[in-house]
């Protein structure tokens, strides 16, 4: 046996004692005649000591360099008084070192675990030296310690693991493929999934009843800081169960798994419409931490003589909307300016807006912005009223396409708690219900769109009503957000196949490509499906939140950049010709990239 | 709340309560003026009587088809003396039916699903019909209890759970790869993993010391009964411990699991050497449930006048090698012929026999054969007293190249074993150890080969041995055999770089395509490399045979054909030329298969 004990692991209880640790040699340092060595492995670090005396440990141990993998068997002692080190669990002792084996000798790595600094490319390059940081390996076994729990919890509600397969067909969740062309079938192609979402649903047609699983998924999009062409998601699907009762056994989920793992109390998740959520967040996924809110003042407006806000404030699509910053008096005009900026990202054409100096005793002329002549007693006295702001206060607002002013002051708001502090820290949860059914898209010539996907039930479960007023039908879906996150989202399915086809021929997809896509599914409908939902959890965002992360990739052993590529083995890479040939596909590049 | 208890567990304690109960109509039975419904659910069946006197319910019961999904709620009562069904566990009661809610109606199925007879084109077609089947539940629920202890017990012995890349590099497993068409980097693809091989021997340069995973694995290979385009592995790997120390480690987990789930116990696992399966079982997975044995005889036969035994008796290349049949001698002519022709199909050109009818006492006139004339009086006593023959046996030898009679007498012993009912009923579980490093394949002009993969550790880590006496050197490989079916193998991987390099040379790979392929390899292995090693375990195939199927088709819940197609969801399938095109490749299939 190499090792008696991990070098975290020795501590005050075992002095007198002969171990065997095996690590690296994280620090090695010289210090009157002695050779010092902090020994590192999962478990933390361990000072070694080599005295001149044990001639032969002392030699082995002079030749040690960092990374160097060692074994190194001597007896524990406690440290002398005052070099003690408090952040360390064996930092009261030290290891006198009697015995050093060699085990594997360590080129001068490209950077020490301990660095940093050291670019993302870099270390995605080098993941194995990456991964030896502490904080990595802190965020691997919290993984595993989070996913263990979600599925001893599972388990324990009777739900069942089942695997779901990764060769399969295109999935309509929306995103891009990844595609695999068959070798056996000429001219076909696999897909991976974009989420096991059919297949659990055809579980629940079998009468599994309950059914999870840890699914990896697959989306071949651009990626933004935080996506990944593979992700895990916890997929779950029941039968029989309402709306409230899925939810109740997620909220239950994610409240133990915060309170049993980062000792943190969700409370009670409030529920919120989406309707409400929009309205007030600009968002459909409110970080609650954050105070400030949006207040549509439409109706305060409608007849004020400036056309940037009567336009929208008499459109029906139109929002307008304004957003009080308390202490936003204080602003610079370049900040404001820069804000200005920043909400033209979202497509807003401009920032208006209107200090609140001294409104309290000087009325509107206590009001300070280029727009206020243009605004009438009563619009102003509104405004005011209705944000509630005070004197030292400012006013901004969006007048545009609803989407345009939702997504803009939803960003801006967000921007604004973190600029000026007000943001909380802490843990705000919520669910978000009551999803409109479909949304009108008005890209392609515009159509109707489904905000989850085609297989969230409506709240009453009635083609005709779908086919008469789509805009209006409330789904059965529901989110769950998490400090302005996302953490999943799922809904009742549609169980029935004429309702089904409903929303199929109203998405626009005609009957032959529903034959096609989804005749297994109309087909499987059709032979006793019970009413059914569930939901999907990200477990990487989860878990980057829980680890404090600021990037899925900081969760994830092995991620890929944002150009979908791995540093570390150079994957994807060039493949043979003949390779090719076996699977009935040409690439249409001369040169394949290295 | 639409069910109370689940219809297999309302019984006899439940006399006298209104429950309520979901699931399928499985049986319908008018009987004497009362309906009779057996309602199925995941835990089982429960007899539901509507009697005329309930007007409404009785109405909507008589409606209700096979296969309808039902809300039903009544009272528990006691079945009539008589009529108890001591196969159910709710067969001491049934429930008086007081309320009918028709869930969904179903079209007449295409099988019913206690029907064992259809054909499994069409149960794989009607998967979510096929998986109601109590056998096919049972199966998908015991893969779910043993993969929940797997997990318990690696993470009661400090294994972490780690997700592995799916989209990955070709890895050198050699079987074929599944390949993925990269979008953004045009001409390169990525390959889908045949094992998490080299990112489990990353983990352990991470430092992470102990890993497993339940991992998704994928070769594209021509099917066999029991093979899949996409199988299940537990993967393990470990740092700082010897062979000896990780196979205690995975026989504990596997004797847990048969133990727990079973109530089977494998008893200590034997060790057997790779030389000494071969030798006495033809087989490196021998299944020692069977008491056939193949008994060495070159030496008693290399002087006979017989070419067929003396020239492979004086080949070291060959085997000269004799099965003891008991009882054998009764076996019919046609059967002989019939045991002639199946050894053909592994590459044997004849079986030569001796029927055994009366040596005891008439010597060499007591034997029967074709071939006694040929062989001295020593040869024959010797082979008699070898092979422990008695009267009333019949002995079947093999003489050909090493590796033809292995398989032909290898496989002709596993026949004789089950055709004579030879074989014992239960569980005899080994470990065959002592691999060799190297085995030269004759195909392809000749070449060495590594029998596990090339990153299998030596039993000495000498480079310069690998050199020289590649054929002589015994590795660090571990394969444990359950019932003659390989459950798993593993092995100390090599952790020196000049090692690895060694091997890689004799393999014939050639220095670019090391670099190439296993570059990055090479270089973790430089910068502190812990002595480390592991082992896979087939999921599917360990679960069938707990599960006493035949086929890991009954485990798996959507698994392929074995042409690789999925007939529920008709994958694979055609694609757009745009997405292709996206991909940047074109199929070279003009009518692609539907």
């Amino acid at each position: 046996m190499l090792r008696s004990h991990y070098c975290g692991q020795v501590n005050e209880t075992l002095v007198g004692q002969t171990v065997s640790v095996c690590g690296w040699v994280h620090r090695r340092r010289d210090h009157g005649g002695v050779i010092f060595i902090d020994l590192r492995d999962r478990e933390g670090l361990l000072q070694c000591v080599f005295d001149p005396d044990a001639v032969e440990a002392f030699g082995a141990a002079d030749k040690l360099r960092s990374e160097y993998v060692v074994q190194i068997t001597g007896r524990v002692r406690p440290r002398p008084a005052g070099t003690e080190n408090a952040n360390l669990g064996s930092g009261k002792i030290e290891l006198l070192g009697k015995e050093v084996t060699l085990l594997n000798k360590a080129e001068t790595p490209p950077f020490h675990p301990d660095d940093e600094t050291v670019g993302e490319e870099t270390r995605l390059k080098y993941r194995y030296i990456d991964l030896r940081r502490p904080q990595m390996q802190k965020n691997l076994r919290l993984r595993h310690e989070v996913v263990k729990r979600i599925r001893n919890f599972m388990d324990a509600k009777g739900f069942v693991d089942v695997e779901t397969p990764i060769l399969t067909r295109a999935t309509p969740e929306g995103a891009r493929d990844y595609l695999v062309p068959s070798r056996t079938h000429p001219g076909s192609f696999f897909a991976l999934p974009q989420s096991p979402q059919l297949f659990k649903q055809l579980l629940m047609m079998s009468g599994l009843d309950r059914y999870y699983q840890i699914a990896r998924c697959f989306r071949d999009e651009d990626l933004r800081a935080d996506r990944q062409p593979e992700f895990t998601q916890l997929d779950v699907e029941t039968s029989f169960l309402s709306q409230a009762e899925i939810m109740a056994i997620i909220e239950e989920l994610v409240k133990y798994l915060f309170l049993d793992v980062l000792g943190v109390d969700l409370g009670t998740l409030p529920h919120m419409s989406y309707e409400e959520a929009m309205r007030r967040y600009g968002s459909d996924k409110p970080d609650l931490r954050n105070p400030l809110e949006l207040v549509d003042v439409k109706d305060l407006l409608n007849d004020v003589d400036f056309k940037v806000f009567a336009g929208p404030a008499n459109d029906p699509k139109c929002r307008v909307t304004a957003l009080r910053v308390p202490g936003g008096a204080k602003l610079p005009r370049s900040k404001i300016d820069a804000y200005t900026e920043f909400v033209k990202l979202y497509g807003a054409k401009g920032l208006a807006y209107i200090v609140v100096n001294e409104w309290s005793s000087k009325g509107r002329d206590g009001l300070q912005s280029p727009i206020v002549k243009n605004i009438h007693d009563r619009g102003l006295a509104g405004v005011i009223e209705r944000t509630g702001a005070q004197d030292g206060d400012l006013i901004f607002f969006g007048a545009d396409k609803s989407q345009v002013v939702s997504d803009a002051l939803g960003a801006l708001r967000l921007k604004l708690g973190n600029d000026l502090g007000l943001t909380e820290k802490g843990w705000k949860a919520l669910w978000v219900v009551d999803w409109p059914m479909f949304e009108w898209d008005e890209r392609e010539g515009g159509r109707w769109v489904s905000p989850h996907h085609p297989f969230t039930a409506p709240k009453q479960f009635d083609a005709q009503a779908i086919r008469n007023n789509p805009g209006e039908i409330v789904s059965q879906g529901y989110d769950i957000v998490l400090n302005g996150i996302e953490l999943g989202g799922g809904s009742v399915r549609i169980h029935s196949s004429e309702v089904q086809q409903a929303v199929f021929d109203l998405l626009g997809i005609t009957p032959d490509e529903q034959q096609e896509k989804f005749g297994f599914l109309l087909e499987a409908l059709s032979y006793g499906a019970p009413p059914h939902g569930g939901l999907a959890i990200g477990i990487d965002r989860m878990i980057m939140l829980m680890a404090g992360g600021s990037s899925i990739r900081e969760v994830i052993a092995f991620p890929k950049t944002q150009t979908a590529h791995d540093p570390l083995t150079n994957a994807p890479g060039a493949v043979d010709a003949k390779q090719l040939r076996e699977l009935h596909v040409r690439s249409t590049v001369t040169a394949p990239a290295a």
